[in-house]
């Protein structure tokens, strides 16, 4: 995917560098005596000093790749006593570059830390190591009958640990819950270099602070999640979608309250596509919308369940309720894997024909829903005739992921797009980053709405972490403000 | 319910008291200034000074009862300048005593604070002050056509922010998870008096730490929780059970993945009562087991969902599998809400039976499920002649109530018997508390199993909320080790 953009390459001019070391050749070797000579890479590191997207670039003198737990600690003892900058980096498949270095950082990434994966079949409680990637891990839970509860465009190339540290949300939030409903414990290294085992493999336990909780969303901030223990979820064994075809947002939301009553317990996805996101799509890339004629919102329903007969009962008695109360105009049950793969390409590479619109200008935000569309048809107004403004997402969570395009770069509109939408998102009681972070992309709005208590809170939860800041600096939360 | 029991009735013998003000006229006079004269207590204030069960009995010289956030704040600021300790309230229905005084802490309470309760429909979230009640809420929630996720024998008494500071489980866990899986803000009021609004009311918000989730199982530590945001989930339409008699702890695991796979998404409870415990509520109460002869274990489960036919359909084909597959011996499904209550009251009774068998030792632990009943085994081996030992619990969730009663009061098993079920359930990777807390019951095992680093950690955050250690001293969190 490339995508023309003007977001900032480089955050390296916008914020100044910390009082940390320069790596020497003295750091090096320790490094190298820790992970093994193989495992400290100062060449040929392109792929870690870039974000995924190409959009982003940083610079580092090295990467280090340890392979434990006990390595890990190893590695950021001796950072925090040399007072070395370290950015951890799991995948590399964030969005707002949260992993990419911005001056000379460290990189510590924890692809090596990828052997150990325990499933306990009765429990359905799963330990693994921060590294391994959520499809695989997914795979190898096939065969028990259980599924990793969460699912993303990345998962083929995100790692736990790193999903852990993003609080990844995903398509299926609004059936299995956060990660939070999920984690049960997991093993972190602080920025001392210890070992904190956090929780553990029981699905109740009140002996502690729930601390665990605290890595989910961190950003890297509090240390370096090397192994997770999670509960998974039973592998549905019927899996059905639906897209009905809408005039109004205030039908979607009636449709939404339909679902929650009639589907129930198997409600999985609840997406939308608007109508100029759709005629984009229809536009930049070989897929046709499945209805005739034009409609301002489509929606696209799945569920998950044990029983494929209940399942389908349950979802033409929607479909046809929506219709029957003209909620919907239209409405289509998928009949086919076919069918149902090419519903979710709709969904899915939205995004994809939004970037090939042209320069574009992306937001993942999320809104109490009354406000949820309304962030996109005022943005529209105020856009009118500048700019093309698509708006598609998980409806059920309340998050929007909108875009907007030009034509032609638009430094003037650049300047006063982020600002814009922020500040519009804030005073309606939304986020301004539901599921994508804050990382270095939105450094500038960390603050919007937050209370000065709350920013002192999290300074000193961080400084417990990672006394002297060595970790992930120049991001979601500043040394000092 | 009188317990005749032999635990601690006040634990001020066992802890010295801290160097804490003693509460002088000066400090009742800024306490009625606050909140108004009225809601000032210092005298008949037995039932704040002790728990529900009478067993624990604490003292202090006030109870104050502010009505808001803003009055909590004012409350906390004054005692942190002048050092007075303070024990944080809500409907007093814990079972460790965390919310009962040990020397003189002042009581605060937080059953005024229940004028906001706001649900936004579409989205399902609730937002409502911390001192209604859990059943209260729910309540409230029918008419909307949602549940309060969680469900628990005090519902009648507790209150929703107890609930959070207790991290509270009970029977629906298995279903609808956790409270990480449901909570999404909250207001707490920390220890310096600074109020502190901890995420919001979105499903997925990635700007900050998810500091929120501290809350959860703190016990009053941090804080003051005055307001919670929370998920509630669909009120089902269809409220099914059925038991099983059972011969091995073998067989209930392989019926609990069968009941996984059947039952699928509407599986809600799962829970276990032993042979010994059956026959103790039939010895004791005027309630008749549902299946004729004994067996070793029973399980009782219930499925909730949207569609009765689906779910009956689904709850015997699990049912006739089981028998089927000579996993159960025995079978039977409610046919009416009579005989689903009576299923009920057989586990819900379970602890008024076994307080009705003489003097009475109750443990609440969780176990990895490969060790959930060996430990029942080992305790009755080991108490052979000198005790009966009763289990029953949330097989589900891992969680076991084991409970060991004797005709007379034996101090010397009741001096062996605590350390001796803790040091195996923390040899076994379990929890010495499941789902009741640590408070003062609890205290002197809190370390087991605990890394230095972990206590060290949690110490750290505790002083960042509280850094004059003046909230709910002597009970989760050491003011230092």
């Amino acid at each position: 995917l490339q995508m023309k953009s003007s977001i900032i390459r480089s955050a390296a001019s916008a914020v100044a560098r910390g009082n940390f070391a320069q790596i020497s050749s003295t750091h090096l070797s320790f490094f190298e005596k820790t992970v093994g000579a193989s495992y400290v890479k100062t060449k040929e590191i392109d792929n870690y000093t870039s974000d995924w997207t190409r959009q982003m670039k940083g610079s580092s003198d090295c990467v280090v790749l340890p392979s434990s737990t006990e390595e890990t600690s190893a590695i950021l003892k001796y950072c925090a006593e040399n007072r070395i900058a370290v950015v951890v980096q799991g995948g590399n498949t964030g969005l707002v570059g949260g992993a990419t270095p911005i001056h000379d950082e460290l990189i510590l990434s924890t692809s090596r830390i990828n052997n150990h994966f325990h499933l306990e079949p009765s429990s359905g409680v799963l330990t693994l190591d921060a590294g391994i990637i959520l499809a695989h891990a997914d795979n190898r839970l096939t065969e028990h009958g259980f599924m990793m509860p969460l699912d993303l465009g990345a998962k083929g190339s995100c790692q736990i640990g790193g999903c852990i540290a993003a609080g990844a949300g995903g398509i299926r939030l609004l059936r299995y819950g956060s990660l939070h409903s999920h984690l049960l414990g997991c093993t972190m290294v602080d920025g001392k270099g210890s070992i904190l085992k956090l929780g553990g493999q029981l699905r109740k336990d009140n002996t502690s602070l729930h601390a665990a909780h605290l890595a989910i969303g961190s950003e890297g901030q509090l240390g370096v999640v090397t192994s997770v223990t999670m509960g998974v979820v039973p592998r549905p064994s019927s899996i059905l979608s639906a897209m009905l075809a809408v005039s109004s947002y205030s039908d979607c939301i009636r449709i939404l309250s339909l679902a929650r009553s009639k589907l129930g317990e198997i409600l999985s996805s609840f997406e939308l596509i608007d109508g100029d996101t759709m005629k984009c799509v229809e536009r930049h890339l070989p897929l046709k919308n499945v209805f005739e004629g034009s409609h301002n919102f489509y929606l696209l329903i799945e569920t998950h369940g044990s029983n494929g007969d209940h399942d389908s009962e349950k979802l033409n008695a929607f479909v046809e309720e929506a219709l029957g109360a003209e909620l919907a105009a239209d409405g289509v049950a998928a009949n086919s894997e076919a069918e149902r793969t090419h519903m979710w390409r709709l969904r899915e590479e939205s995004p994809i024909a939004a970037a090939k619109d042209g320069y574009i200008y992306k937001f993942d935000v999320s809104l109490p829903l009354e406000h949820f569309y309304r962030l996109t048809e005022e943005t529209r107004e105020k856009l009118m005739g500048r700019a093309r403004v698509y708006c598609y997402g998980h409806l059920g969570d309340g998050n929007s992921h909108l875009n907007v395009t030009t034509d032609g770069e638009d430094e003037e509109l650049m300047r006063e797009l982020s600002p814009f939408v922020y500040n519009w998102v804030v005073s309606h009681g939304g986020s301004i980053s539901a599921e994508h972070g804050i990382g270095q992309l939105k450094r500038d709005y960390r603050s919007l709405g937050k209370s000065a208590e709350e920013s002192a809170l999290i300074r000193s939860i961080k400084r417990v972490f990672d006394p002297h800041g060595i970790l992930c600096p120049y991001k979601m939360i500043p040394a000092q403000e």
